[in-house]
Parts: structure tokens; C-alpha cells; sequence
């Protein structure tokens, strides 16, 4: 279970962008803002930075998450992964009724991968000097 | 040849990527629209959101491949991968001429895309419960 | 040593990332750019723009990086992505200052990308064909 843990996370990490992508399709359709555009109505903006929010923290969050279980650290690295998928669901969820309500979910998740870097940066500091 | 059939997908997903980089830096210059605005022409808009849509894609499809190729299907996972690889070429291709036609190639690669995360799943839960 | 330099241009990476992130909150707090717009301010769209430009060179460059080390170049990969890393750097700083500017840093990254991605393109074949 636990050398899987890690696999999870990037599963759930999956799903979680794979959502924001349909939450910005959908929102799309919904309020009539054609492709290309990327304005014309304020739902569609939300969704649309949603999921732009969550692309920009995946393209951190995965690398992060990879020298953390590089380094030695599966299960405590997985566990704060799990903690950041749970903030980003929330300030996903959050941000999509009110942007000013996104901060919770993205302090949560800032701490989860703040979590995960220390544990990779302990982990290659570690193997670079103690070896 | 099969083993390394994964790697011959994420460098097609790379030259992918860098071919949308490109028509952008190219519509950018061709329609006059001076960084960092992203807009003033249909043209560089087209070109600038075919560029988001591969990047959000491969935000995706990189991941799943990883997991499909860690729990065993480096042949169909990569095979689904030269299916998601040929779909967002097409959909590119497509949405540069006219946003209308990009539905064809979007559907091709979002099938070859559902292949991997089935695989992916698959293998994980097999290895969660079965070991 | 050169076993884990892959894994510290990785950490750069992630923070590089880390910092244009960084610079695009403080740019939408500093000149009052309020979520989700993204346009409003030449100096937030500039922030706005680093960061959108760094995340889709990292979506382009840390493939081509795994590409290379996997097929046997870690230490030459890796002083590659450094080189890499710091154009990005130097892209990042000069286009917050001016546009105009960040064409020398953008090289020197280019640069480090594509003798990376030449490396993996030689290590691939390689593999393909002698075995």
C-alpha cells in the first residue's frame, strides 16, 4: 500500500485536473463564450482561471512530489500529496462560487506542498552529503 | 522496441509541444500583436489557445502514461499514446484553420487518453489488491 | 554527484516556478488586478506572461530531461538543464523589466533545451538500434 501511496496522488492529481478542464468546457457551452475566446462572461473567467490555477500548481506539485519519493519519502510525501489534492479540490470548488472564497483551499494545499518539498530537500541534501 | 515505445511517445509529445510554441511565436510576429498582449487577432488567438489546450493536454496525459507504463502496459499504454499523440496533431492542425473543426481530433486523442487511464487504473488496482 | 544533478536542476526548476508564481500574486496585489482577471495592469500582464512562459518551457523541458538521463546522459543533461535553468532565470528577470529584453536569456535557455533533447533523441536511438 504505501509504495503505492504516491500513484494515488498522481491519479487523484489526474482526476482533479481532468475536472477543472470539464468545469471550463462546460462553462464554455453554458455561458456562450466561443473558442477562442477566453472572456466574455464572469462564470466562464472562473472556471477558465480554475483550471489555469490548477495546471500551474500540478506543473509544481508533480516534480515536487517526484523528488520526495525519489529521495526516500513515499509515505510522508504521499500523505502531504494528499493533503494538497484536498486543498486544491477545495479552492477549485470554492473559486468557482466566489473567487474572493478561494484562499482556504490554497493555503491547505501551499502547506501540503510545502510538505513534500522540504521532505525532497531533505531527502537530496541527504544523499548528496551523507549519501 | 516495446520497452522503449513509451519514451518514442513523450519525445513526439515534446516535438507536440514545441510545434505549438512555435506557431504561436510565428502568429504572434505574422498578425503584429506585441508581448504580452494575447490578443488583437483571431489569428494569434487561435494559434495562443491551441498552445494552452496541448499544454493543459499533456498536463494530463504525461501522468497517466506514467502510471499506466509503472503498473505493465508500456506496449498499450504507448500505443494508446501514439493514438493521443495522432489525435491532438489533428486537433491542432484543425483549430488553427477554423476553432469550428477541432471537435474530430479532440474526440481522437481524449479516446486514446481514456485508454491510458484505464490501463493505468487497472494496474494500480491490481496491484493494490492482488499485489 | 552526477547521479543527482538531474534531481537538483529539477529543485531549481521547482523553484523557478515557485518564484514567477510568486511574482504574478505580488503584481496582482501591487497594481489591484483582482482574480480572475488577468489583464488590467502592463506590469501584472508581464508577471502574468513570465509565469505562463516558464510553465510551458517546464512542460517542454523536464520531459526532454528525463528523456536524457533514462537513456544514459545524467551528467551531461544535467549541466545542459542548468544551463537551461539559468536562461530561464535571466528571461524571467529581464522581461519583468521590459519585453523587449528577454530575448538573450530565452537563447541561453533554447540553447541548454536542445542539446538536452538532442541527448535524449541520441540516447533513444541508440537504444533502438544497438540495443
Amino acid at each position: 500500500m504505501t509504495q503505492h501511496l504516491p500513484a494515488i496522488v498522481v491519479l487523484l492529481t489526474i482526476l482533479l485536473q481532468f475536472g477543472t478542464v470539464w468545469a471550463t468546457g462546460h462553462a464554455r457551452e453554458k455561458y456562450g463564450v466561443k473558442a477562442p475566446a477566453i472572456s466574455g462572461h464572469p462564470g466562464f473567467e472562473r472556471a477558465w482561471r480554475v483550471q489555469m490555477n490548477t495546471l500551474e500548481s500540478t506543473a509544481i506539485f508533480l516534480p515536487t512530489l517526484w523528488l520526495a519519493v525519489q529521495y526516500g519519502f513515499s509515505l510522508w510525501g504521499g500523505l502531504a500529496g494528499l493533503v494538497w489534492v484536498f486543498g486544491r479540490v477545495w479552492y477549485a470548488v470554492a473559486y468557482l462560487k466566489d473567487p474572493a472564497k478561494r484562499g482556504p483551499g490554497y493555503m491547505v494545499s501551499s502547506a501540503g506542498w510545502g510538505v513534500v518539498l522540504v521532505l525532497g530537500v531533505v531527502g537530496l541534501v541527504r544523499a548528496l552529503f551523507i549519501g
